[in-house]
Protein backbone atom coordinates (compact mmCIF):
# COMPACT_ATOMS: atom_id res chain seq x y z
CA UNK A 1 0.00 0.00 0.00
CA UNK A 2 3.04 2.26 0.78
CA UNK A 3 4.18 1.69 -2.77
CA UNK A 4 0.51 2.67 -4.36
CA UNK A 5 0.52 6.02 -2.41
CA UNK A 6 4.62 6.95 -3.46
CA UNK A 7 3.38 5.77 -6.99
CA UNK A 8 0.81 8.46 -6.74
CA UNK A 9 2.52 10.97 -5.33
CA UNK A 10 5.24 10.64 -7.83
CA UNK A 11 2.46 10.80 -10.74
CA UNK A 12 1.83 14.17 -9.07
CA UNK A 13 5.12 15.57 -8.77
CA UNK A 14 6.38 14.51 -12.47
CA UNK A 15 2.55 15.98 -13.80
CA UNK A 16 3.44 19.25 -12.31
CA UNK A 17 0.28 19.24 -10.26
CA UNK A 18 2.62 19.43 -7.34
CA UNK A 19 5.05 21.91 -8.51
CA UNK A 20 8.91 22.35 -6.89
CA UNK A 21 8.85 23.98 -3.80
CA UNK A 22 5.37 23.20 -2.74
CA UNK A 23 3.85 21.17 0.15
CA UNK A 24 3.14 17.74 0.06
CA UNK A 25 -0.15 16.61 2.22
CA UNK A 26 0.52 15.96 5.92
CA UNK A 27 0.61 12.36 7.05
CA UNK A 28 -2.26 12.62 8.47
CA UNK A 29 -4.19 13.70 5.43
CA UNK A 30 -2.56 11.13 3.78
CA UNK A 31 -3.95 8.39 6.34
CA UNK A 32 -7.52 9.66 6.01
CA UNK A 33 -7.42 9.52 2.43
CA UNK A 34 -5.88 6.26 1.78
CA UNK A 35 -7.44 4.98 5.14
CA UNK A 36 -3.77 3.66 6.50
CA UNK A 37 -1.95 3.72 9.48
CA UNK A 38 0.83 6.75 9.79
CA UNK A 39 3.66 4.45 9.32
CA UNK A 40 2.37 3.56 6.35
CA UNK A 41 2.16 6.82 5.42
CA UNK A 42 5.53 7.44 6.85
CA UNK A 43 6.89 4.66 4.85
CA UNK A 44 5.80 6.38 1.53
CA UNK A 45 7.29 9.56 2.22
CA UNK A 46 10.28 7.98 3.61
CA UNK A 47 10.70 6.54 -0.14
CA UNK A 48 10.60 9.92 -1.83
CA UNK A 49 13.07 11.30 0.07
CA UNK A 50 15.13 8.66 -0.59
CA UNK A 51 14.59 8.99 -4.30
CA UNK A 52 15.47 12.80 -4.06
CA UNK A 53 12.07 13.87 -5.09
CA UNK A 54 10.90 15.70 -2.17
CA UNK A 55 12.58 16.95 1.22
CA UNK A 56 11.26 17.18 4.73
CA UNK A 57 12.70 20.90 6.38
CA UNK A 58 12.13 21.26 9.83
CA UNK A 59 8.96 23.61 10.61
CA UNK A 60 7.45 23.35 7.18
CA UNK A 61 6.63 19.71 6.41
CA UNK A 62 7.66 18.00 3.29
CA UNK A 63 8.04 19.65 0.58
CA UNK A 64 8.49 19.06 -4.02
CA UNK A 65 12.28 19.83 -4.42
CA UNK A 66 13.32 23.03 -5.91
CA UNK A 67 16.14 21.84 -8.55
CA UNK A 68 17.96 25.14 -9.05
CA UNK A 69 20.64 23.93 -11.30
CA UNK A 70 23.44 25.92 -12.98
CA UNK A 71 24.71 25.51 -16.17
CA UNK A 72 28.49 23.62 -15.80
CA UNK A 73 30.43 23.40 -18.60
CA UNK A 74 33.75 22.27 -18.49
CA UNK A 75 35.00 23.41 -21.85
CA UNK A 76 33.77 27.01 -20.61
CA UNK A 77 37.12 28.88 -21.14
CA UNK A 78 38.57 27.06 -23.40
CA UNK A 79 36.82 25.88 -26.27
CA UNK A 80 34.44 28.71 -27.86
CA UNK A 81 30.76 27.67 -28.53
CA UNK A 82 30.27 26.33 -31.94
CA UNK A 83 27.04 27.06 -33.13
CA UNK A 84 24.47 29.12 -31.48
CA UNK A 85 22.24 26.39 -30.41
CA UNK A 86 24.48 25.63 -27.51
CA UNK A 87 23.20 29.26 -25.91
CA UNK A 88 19.75 28.05 -26.13
CA UNK A 89 20.20 24.72 -24.28
CA UNK A 90 21.93 26.94 -21.18
CA UNK A 91 19.64 29.76 -21.21
CA UNK A 92 17.11 27.51 -19.43
CA UNK A 93 19.85 26.40 -17.03
CA UNK A 94 21.37 30.25 -16.04
CA UNK A 95 20.32 32.25 -13.16
CA UNK A 96 21.30 36.03 -12.84
CA UNK A 97 21.81 37.92 -10.31
CA UNK A 98 23.48 35.57 -8.10
CA UNK A 99 26.68 36.56 -5.68
CA UNK A 100 29.05 34.02 -5.64
CA UNK A 101 32.13 33.70 -3.01
CA UNK A 102 34.33 31.39 -1.88
CA UNK A 103 36.21 30.11 1.14
CA UNK A 104 39.49 29.10 -0.01
CA UNK A 105 41.75 27.06 2.34
CA UNK A 106 45.54 26.27 1.31
CA UNK A 107 47.46 23.15 2.07
CA UNK A 108 50.24 21.12 1.89
CA UNK A 109 49.34 17.76 1.98
CA UNK A 110 50.11 13.66 1.17
CA UNK A 111 48.76 12.49 -1.89
CA UNK A 112 46.21 9.75 -1.64
CA UNK A 113 46.30 6.80 -4.40
CA UNK A 114 43.97 8.46 -6.90
CA UNK A 115 45.51 11.94 -6.70
CA UNK A 116 48.95 10.63 -6.49
CA UNK A 117 48.24 8.37 -9.51
CA UNK A 118 46.81 11.25 -11.91
CA UNK A 119 49.73 13.42 -11.24
CA UNK A 120 52.35 11.07 -11.90
CA UNK A 121 53.83 11.35 -8.46
CA UNK A 122 54.50 8.54 -5.15
CA UNK A 123 51.84 7.79 -2.89
CA UNK A 124 52.27 10.02 0.05
CA UNK A 125 54.62 12.57 -1.59
CA UNK A 126 53.65 16.20 -1.00
CA UNK A 127 51.24 18.07 -3.03
CA UNK A 128 49.56 21.14 -2.41
CA UNK A 129 45.90 21.16 -2.09
CA UNK A 130 43.69 24.41 -2.82
CA UNK A 131 40.44 23.28 -1.13
CA UNK A 132 37.19 25.59 -2.18
CA UNK A 133 33.60 25.71 -1.41
CA UNK A 134 31.92 27.52 -3.92
CA UNK A 135 28.69 29.67 -2.73
CA UNK A 136 25.59 30.96 -4.67
CA UNK A 137 23.46 33.34 -2.33
CA UNK A 138 24.99 32.23 0.98
CA UNK A 139 24.30 28.36 -0.17
CA UNK A 140 27.33 25.78 -0.73
CA UNK A 141 27.42 25.13 -4.37
CA UNK A 142 30.23 22.83 -5.21
CA UNK A 143 33.36 21.40 -3.94
CA UNK A 144 36.79 22.53 -5.89
CA UNK A 145 40.12 20.75 -4.52
CA UNK A 146 42.49 21.48 -6.84
CA UNK A 147 46.10 19.32 -6.55
CA UNK A 148 49.68 20.54 -7.57
CA UNK A 149 52.89 18.70 -7.87
CA UNK A 150 54.74 20.36 -4.79
CA UNK A 151 57.51 21.52 -7.09
CA UNK A 152 55.75 23.43 -9.59
CA UNK A 153 53.80 25.69 -7.05
CA UNK A 154 56.27 26.53 -4.35
CA UNK A 155 57.06 30.22 -3.79
CA UNK A 156 53.92 30.86 -6.63
CA UNK A 157 50.56 32.49 -5.98
CA UNK A 158 48.91 29.65 -5.79
CA UNK A 159 50.22 28.93 -2.49
CA UNK A 160 48.31 31.88 -0.94
CA UNK A 161 44.48 31.24 -0.01
CA UNK A 162 43.13 34.29 -2.03
CA UNK A 163 41.74 34.30 -5.81
CA UNK A 164 44.18 34.34 -8.17
CA UNK A 165 43.74 37.20 -10.90
CA UNK A 166 44.16 35.22 -14.20
CA UNK A 167 43.90 32.05 -12.88
CA UNK A 168 46.42 29.25 -11.92
CA UNK A 169 47.06 28.40 -15.36
CA UNK A 170 48.53 31.51 -15.62
CA UNK A 171 50.56 31.12 -12.81
CA UNK A 172 51.60 27.25 -14.50
CA UNK A 173 52.19 28.61 -17.71
CA UNK A 174 54.60 31.94 -16.32
CA UNK A 175 56.96 28.78 -15.05
CA UNK A 176 57.34 27.11 -18.33
CA UNK A 177 54.20 24.43 -17.41
CA UNK A 178 51.64 25.88 -20.00
CA UNK A 179 48.26 23.32 -19.98
CA UNK A 180 47.71 22.64 -23.25
CA UNK A 181 45.34 19.58 -22.90
CA UNK A 182 42.81 17.84 -20.06
CA UNK A 183 41.24 14.83 -19.83
CA UNK A 184 37.83 14.61 -17.77
CA UNK A 185 36.41 11.56 -15.56
CA UNK A 186 32.83 12.00 -14.29
CA UNK A 187 32.09 9.56 -11.05
CA UNK A 188 28.53 8.94 -10.27
CA UNK A 189 27.94 8.28 -6.32
CA UNK A 190 26.55 8.92 -2.71
CA UNK A 191 28.43 11.66 -1.22
CA UNK A 192 30.35 10.63 1.95
CA UNK A 193 29.74 11.89 5.30
CA UNK A 194 32.59 14.67 4.70
CA UNK A 195 30.95 15.72 1.66
CA UNK A 196 27.40 16.09 2.73
CA UNK A 197 28.63 18.31 5.70
CA UNK A 198 30.64 20.92 3.26
CA UNK A 199 27.53 21.36 0.98
CA UNK A 200 24.59 20.96 3.26
CA UNK A 201 22.95 18.49 1.29
CA UNK A 202 19.61 16.65 1.69
CA UNK A 203 19.07 13.05 1.76
CA UNK A 204 18.81 11.41 -1.69
CA UNK A 205 21.18 13.82 -3.29
CA UNK A 206 23.94 12.31 -5.64
CA UNK A 207 26.98 14.03 -6.65
CA UNK A 208 29.07 13.81 -9.65
CA UNK A 209 33.00 13.51 -9.28
CA UNK A 210 34.00 15.59 -12.04
CA UNK A 211 38.23 15.42 -11.86
CA UNK A 212 40.27 16.75 -14.23
CA UNK A 213 43.82 15.98 -14.81
CA UNK A 214 45.65 18.89 -16.59
CA UNK A 215 48.72 17.71 -18.76
CA UNK A 216 51.66 19.97 -20.76
CA UNK A 217 52.18 19.62 -24.75
CA UNK A 218 54.72 17.32 -23.24
CA UNK A 219 52.24 14.87 -21.39
CA UNK A 220 53.74 16.32 -18.11
CA UNK A 221 50.67 16.19 -15.34
CA UNK A 222 50.25 19.99 -13.82
CA UNK A 223 46.85 20.04 -11.82
CA UNK A 224 44.31 17.41 -10.95
CA UNK A 225 41.37 19.56 -9.98
CA UNK A 226 38.38 17.56 -8.02
CA UNK A 227 34.77 19.15 -8.19
CA UNK A 228 32.14 17.43 -6.34
CA UNK A 229 28.68 18.80 -8.19
CA UNK A 230 25.25 17.78 -6.06
CA UNK A 231 22.95 16.62 -8.43
CA UNK A 232 19.99 18.78 -7.20
CA UNK A 233 22.21 21.74 -8.54
CA UNK A 234 24.37 21.38 -11.94
CA UNK A 235 23.41 20.72 -15.58
CA UNK A 236 26.86 19.08 -16.88
CA UNK A 237 26.95 20.27 -20.51
CA UNK A 238 29.26 20.18 -23.74
CA UNK A 239 29.51 20.86 -27.28
CA UNK A 240 31.10 18.08 -29.87
CA UNK A 241 31.53 19.04 -33.25
CA UNK A 242 32.08 15.99 -35.86
CA UNK A 243 35.32 15.54 -37.73
CA UNK A 244 33.14 15.16 -40.86
CA UNK A 245 32.79 17.44 -43.11
CA UNK A 246 29.17 17.75 -45.45
CA UNK A 247 30.03 15.85 -48.21
CA UNK A 248 31.81 13.40 -45.70
CA UNK A 249 35.49 13.43 -45.79
CA UNK A 250 36.88 12.97 -42.49
CA UNK A 251 38.49 16.38 -41.21
CA UNK A 252 42.42 15.19 -39.96
CA UNK A 253 42.92 15.48 -36.17
CA UNK A 254 46.13 16.07 -33.92
CA UNK A 255 46.67 12.12 -33.45
CA UNK A 256 45.90 11.51 -37.56
CA UNK A 257 42.79 10.32 -38.48
CA UNK A 258 39.67 8.78 -36.40
CA UNK A 259 40.32 6.36 -34.10
CA UNK B 1 26.45 4.64 18.18
CA UNK B 2 25.19 3.19 14.60
CA UNK B 3 26.73 6.33 13.74
CA UNK B 4 30.52 5.32 14.72
CA UNK B 5 29.91 1.66 13.86
CA UNK B 6 28.73 2.76 10.29
CA UNK B 7 32.15 5.34 10.22
CA UNK B 8 34.22 2.09 11.12
CA UNK B 9 32.81 0.19 8.48
CA UNK B 10 33.21 3.30 5.68
CA UNK B 11 36.75 3.67 7.09
CA UNK B 12 37.92 -0.07 6.51
CA UNK B 13 35.69 -0.28 2.97
CA UNK B 14 38.01 2.84 1.80
CA UNK B 15 41.71 1.15 2.97
CA UNK B 16 40.77 -1.54 1.00
CA UNK B 17 40.95 -3.96 4.43
CA UNK B 18 37.06 -4.73 2.95
CA UNK B 19 37.95 -5.12 -0.40
CA UNK B 20 35.06 -5.11 -2.88
CA UNK B 21 32.87 -8.18 -3.00
CA UNK B 22 34.12 -9.04 0.78
CA UNK B 23 31.90 -9.95 3.06
CA UNK B 24 30.68 -7.84 5.82
CA UNK B 25 30.53 -9.24 9.43
CA UNK B 26 27.51 -9.85 10.16
CA UNK B 27 25.08 -8.43 12.22
CA UNK B 28 25.81 -10.48 15.06
CA UNK B 29 29.13 -10.39 15.56
CA UNK B 30 28.70 -6.43 15.27
CA UNK B 31 26.28 -6.61 18.32
CA UNK B 32 28.94 -8.38 20.32
CA UNK B 33 32.05 -6.11 19.12
CA UNK B 34 30.27 -2.95 20.11
CA UNK B 35 27.79 -4.13 22.92
CA UNK B 36 24.98 -2.57 21.25
CA UNK B 37 21.13 -4.42 20.19
CA UNK B 38 20.74 -5.62 16.64
CA UNK B 39 18.54 -3.08 15.82
CA UNK B 40 21.77 -0.33 16.09
CA UNK B 41 23.84 -2.45 13.66
CA UNK B 42 20.80 -2.89 11.49
CA UNK B 43 20.47 0.50 11.29
CA UNK B 44 24.34 0.99 10.19
CA UNK B 45 24.52 -1.06 7.22
CA UNK B 46 20.97 0.28 6.30
CA UNK B 47 23.28 3.52 6.06
CA UNK B 48 25.80 1.95 4.17
CA UNK B 49 23.39 0.56 1.96
CA UNK B 50 21.66 3.65 1.32
CA UNK B 51 25.56 5.41 0.72
CA UNK B 52 25.64 2.66 -2.28
CA UNK B 53 29.02 1.14 -0.24
CA UNK B 54 27.44 -2.04 0.35
CA UNK B 55 24.55 -4.70 -1.03
CA UNK B 56 22.59 -6.71 0.24
CA UNK B 57 22.59 -10.11 -1.63
CA UNK B 58 20.20 -12.66 -0.61
CA UNK B 59 21.13 -15.70 0.73
CA UNK B 60 25.10 -14.34 0.69
CA UNK B 61 24.60 -11.38 3.48
CA UNK B 62 25.34 -8.31 2.81
CA UNK B 63 28.92 -7.21 0.91
CA UNK B 64 30.86 -4.49 -0.31
CA UNK B 65 29.73 -3.40 -3.51
CA UNK B 66 32.10 -4.39 -6.27
CA UNK B 67 32.34 -1.00 -9.06
CA UNK B 68 32.74 -3.14 -12.17
CA UNK B 69 32.94 0.30 -13.99
CA UNK B 70 33.30 0.78 -17.62
CA UNK B 71 34.71 3.95 -19.43
CA UNK B 72 32.13 5.82 -21.22
CA UNK B 73 33.15 7.97 -23.71
CA UNK B 74 31.15 9.97 -25.41
CA UNK B 75 33.31 11.42 -28.01
CA UNK B 76 34.55 7.74 -29.28
CA UNK B 77 34.21 7.55 -33.27
CA UNK B 78 33.69 11.30 -33.48
CA UNK B 79 36.97 12.56 -32.04
CA UNK B 80 40.39 10.47 -32.21
CA UNK B 81 42.16 10.84 -28.82
CA UNK B 82 44.84 13.65 -28.70
CA UNK B 83 46.92 12.24 -26.42
CA UNK B 84 48.39 8.75 -25.52
CA UNK B 85 47.95 9.76 -22.14
CA UNK B 86 43.84 9.37 -22.61
CA UNK B 87 44.82 5.32 -23.47
CA UNK B 88 46.57 4.78 -20.12
CA UNK B 89 43.56 6.71 -18.40
CA UNK B 90 40.94 4.43 -20.09
CA UNK B 91 42.94 1.44 -19.39
CA UNK B 92 42.33 1.08 -16.33
CA UNK B 93 38.53 0.41 -16.60
CA UNK B 94 38.61 -1.39 -19.44
CA UNK B 95 37.10 -4.94 -19.31
CA UNK B 96 38.48 -7.35 -21.88
CA UNK B 97 36.46 -10.39 -23.18
CA UNK B 98 32.97 -9.25 -22.62
CA UNK B 99 29.90 -10.43 -24.33
CA UNK B 100 27.31 -7.18 -25.15
CA UNK B 101 24.17 -7.80 -26.06
CA UNK B 102 21.20 -5.66 -26.40
CA UNK B 103 17.26 -6.11 -26.37
CA UNK B 104 15.39 -3.53 -29.16
CA UNK B 105 12.27 -2.13 -29.17
CA UNK B 106 11.16 0.70 -31.67
CA UNK B 107 7.36 2.71 -31.60
CA UNK B 108 5.88 5.78 -32.61
CA UNK B 109 4.81 7.68 -29.47
CA UNK B 110 3.78 11.05 -28.61
CA UNK B 111 7.04 13.39 -27.47
CA UNK B 112 6.47 14.31 -23.93
CA UNK B 113 7.83 18.17 -23.24
CA UNK B 114 11.61 17.08 -22.47
CA UNK B 115 12.34 15.36 -25.98
CA UNK B 116 9.53 17.91 -28.02
CA UNK B 117 11.64 21.12 -26.67
CA UNK B 118 15.12 19.33 -27.58
CA UNK B 119 13.74 18.15 -31.52
CA UNK B 120 12.02 21.41 -32.00
CA UNK B 121 8.83 19.65 -32.20
CA UNK B 122 5.38 20.32 -31.39
CA UNK B 123 4.44 18.60 -27.42
CA UNK B 124 2.36 15.62 -28.24
CA UNK B 125 3.56 15.13 -31.78
CA UNK B 126 4.95 11.90 -33.34
CA UNK B 127 8.07 10.78 -33.12
CA UNK B 128 10.46 7.42 -33.30
CA UNK B 129 11.43 5.73 -30.29
CA UNK B 130 13.87 3.00 -30.49
CA UNK B 131 14.46 2.04 -26.72
CA UNK B 132 17.76 -0.60 -26.28
CA UNK B 133 18.79 -2.11 -23.58
CA UNK B 134 22.74 -2.54 -23.66
CA UNK B 135 23.62 -5.97 -21.46
CA UNK B 136 27.15 -7.35 -20.75
CA UNK B 137 27.54 -11.18 -19.94
CA UNK B 138 23.57 -11.14 -19.21
CA UNK B 139 23.58 -7.95 -16.76
CA UNK B 140 21.85 -4.81 -17.97
CA UNK B 141 24.25 -2.01 -18.74
CA UNK B 142 22.33 1.24 -19.29
CA UNK B 143 19.76 1.94 -21.27
CA UNK B 144 19.79 4.08 -24.72
CA UNK B 145 16.60 5.03 -26.06
CA UNK B 146 16.61 7.48 -29.24
CA UNK B 147 14.04 9.81 -29.98
CA UNK B 148 13.51 10.85 -33.88
CA UNK B 149 12.00 13.15 -35.33
CA UNK B 150 8.99 11.02 -37.57
CA UNK B 151 9.28 12.34 -40.98
CA UNK B 152 13.11 12.32 -41.08
CA UNK B 153 13.20 8.19 -40.51
CA UNK B 154 10.12 7.04 -41.60
CA UNK B 155 10.51 3.64 -43.65
CA UNK B 156 14.12 4.01 -43.01
CA UNK B 157 16.26 1.25 -41.08
CA UNK B 158 15.81 3.26 -38.31
CA UNK B 159 11.64 2.19 -38.18
CA UNK B 160 13.43 -1.61 -37.49
CA UNK B 161 13.84 -3.20 -34.32
CA UNK B 162 17.26 -4.66 -35.24
CA UNK B 163 20.82 -3.72 -35.22
CA UNK B 164 21.84 -1.13 -38.38
CA UNK B 165 25.20 -1.95 -40.19
CA UNK B 166 26.71 1.46 -40.00
CA UNK B 167 24.50 2.94 -37.10
CA UNK B 168 21.50 5.57 -37.69
CA UNK B 169 24.17 8.72 -38.22
CA UNK B 170 24.41 6.51 -41.28
CA UNK B 171 21.09 6.30 -42.18
CA UNK B 172 20.30 10.53 -41.06
CA UNK B 173 23.18 11.13 -43.60
CA UNK B 174 22.04 9.24 -46.68
CA UNK B 175 18.68 11.11 -46.81
CA UNK B 176 20.51 14.79 -46.12
CA UNK B 177 20.56 15.37 -42.79
CA UNK B 178 24.63 14.64 -41.69
CA UNK B 179 24.67 15.19 -38.23
CA UNK B 180 27.62 17.73 -37.68
CA UNK B 181 27.31 18.82 -33.99
CA UNK B 182 25.90 17.45 -31.08
CA UNK B 183 25.06 18.92 -27.37
CA UNK B 184 25.73 17.06 -24.42
CA UNK B 185 23.68 17.25 -21.05
CA UNK B 186 23.86 15.15 -17.76
CA UNK B 187 21.53 14.80 -15.08
CA UNK B 188 22.68 13.88 -11.83
CA UNK B 189 19.81 11.80 -9.29
CA UNK B 190 18.10 8.72 -8.15
CA UNK B 191 16.47 6.37 -10.66
CA UNK B 192 13.21 6.25 -11.33
CA UNK B 193 11.16 2.87 -9.91
CA UNK B 194 10.60 1.88 -14.04
CA UNK B 195 14.54 2.34 -14.52
CA UNK B 196 15.40 0.20 -11.21
CA UNK B 197 13.21 -2.44 -12.88
CA UNK B 198 14.88 -2.47 -16.20
CA UNK B 199 17.73 -2.22 -15.13
CA UNK B 200 18.27 -4.44 -11.95
CA UNK B 201 19.78 -1.66 -9.62
CA UNK B 202 20.86 -1.56 -6.25
CA UNK B 203 19.44 0.75 -3.51
CA UNK B 204 22.02 3.30 -3.30
CA UNK B 205 22.63 3.61 -7.30
CA UNK B 206 22.50 6.99 -8.70
CA UNK B 207 22.48 7.05 -11.90
CA UNK B 208 23.99 10.26 -14.99
CA UNK B 209 20.59 10.59 -17.30
CA UNK B 210 23.11 11.75 -20.66
CA UNK B 211 21.17 13.55 -23.27
CA UNK B 212 22.69 13.98 -27.10
CA UNK B 213 20.75 16.25 -28.84
CA UNK B 214 22.59 15.66 -32.94
CA UNK B 215 22.39 18.74 -35.13
CA UNK B 216 22.97 19.46 -38.56
CA UNK B 217 25.24 21.76 -40.13
CA UNK B 218 21.87 24.18 -40.55
CA UNK B 219 21.12 23.64 -36.70
CA UNK B 220 18.60 21.21 -37.56
CA UNK B 221 17.70 18.70 -34.77
CA UNK B 222 18.04 15.24 -36.21
CA UNK B 223 17.77 12.90 -32.48
CA UNK B 224 17.76 12.98 -29.19
CA UNK B 225 19.34 10.21 -27.23
CA UNK B 226 18.96 9.49 -23.14
CA UNK B 227 21.34 6.89 -21.74
CA UNK B 228 20.62 5.96 -18.31
CA UNK B 229 24.01 5.33 -17.46
CA UNK B 230 24.18 3.56 -13.78
CA UNK B 231 27.20 5.23 -11.46
CA UNK B 232 28.63 1.69 -10.18
CA UNK B 233 28.83 0.94 -13.37
CA UNK B 234 30.37 3.36 -15.79
CA UNK B 235 33.29 6.10 -15.59
CA UNK B 236 32.34 9.25 -17.80
CA UNK B 237 35.58 10.29 -19.63
CA UNK B 238 36.36 13.26 -22.12
CA UNK B 239 39.41 14.90 -23.79
CA UNK B 240 39.65 18.57 -24.22
CA UNK B 241 42.65 20.27 -26.30
CA UNK B 242 43.16 23.93 -24.94
CA UNK B 243 42.70 26.70 -28.27
CA UNK B 244 46.00 28.33 -26.94
CA UNK B 245 49.52 27.09 -28.15
CA UNK B 246 52.37 26.70 -26.72
CA UNK B 247 53.86 30.21 -27.51
CA UNK B 248 50.59 31.54 -25.72
CA UNK B 249 48.84 32.24 -29.32
CA UNK B 250 44.84 31.75 -29.49
CA UNK B 251 44.11 28.75 -32.28
CA UNK B 252 40.72 29.90 -33.99
CA UNK B 253 37.72 28.17 -33.43
CA UNK B 254 34.61 27.91 -35.67
CA UNK B 255 32.60 31.01 -34.22
CA UNK B 256 35.90 33.07 -34.08
CA UNK B 257 38.05 33.09 -31.25
CA UNK B 258 37.62 32.35 -27.97
CA UNK B 259 34.33 32.91 -25.63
Amino acid sequence: MYRKIAADLRDKIKSGELPPGSLLPTQQELSRKYEVARMTTRQAIAELINEGLVVAQQGRGVTVRDRQQMVYRPQDGWEAPTSPTIDRFTAAFTRHGRNPSMEIDVSVVQADDFVAERLGVEPRSQVVARRRVISLDGTPFHINDTYYPYELVRDTEIMSPADIPGGSNYVLAERGYRERYAIDEFFIRMPTPEEIGRLRLNPGTPVAMHVVTGFTAREEPVRCDIFILPGDRHVIMYERVHPIDDEGRPVSTPRGGQS
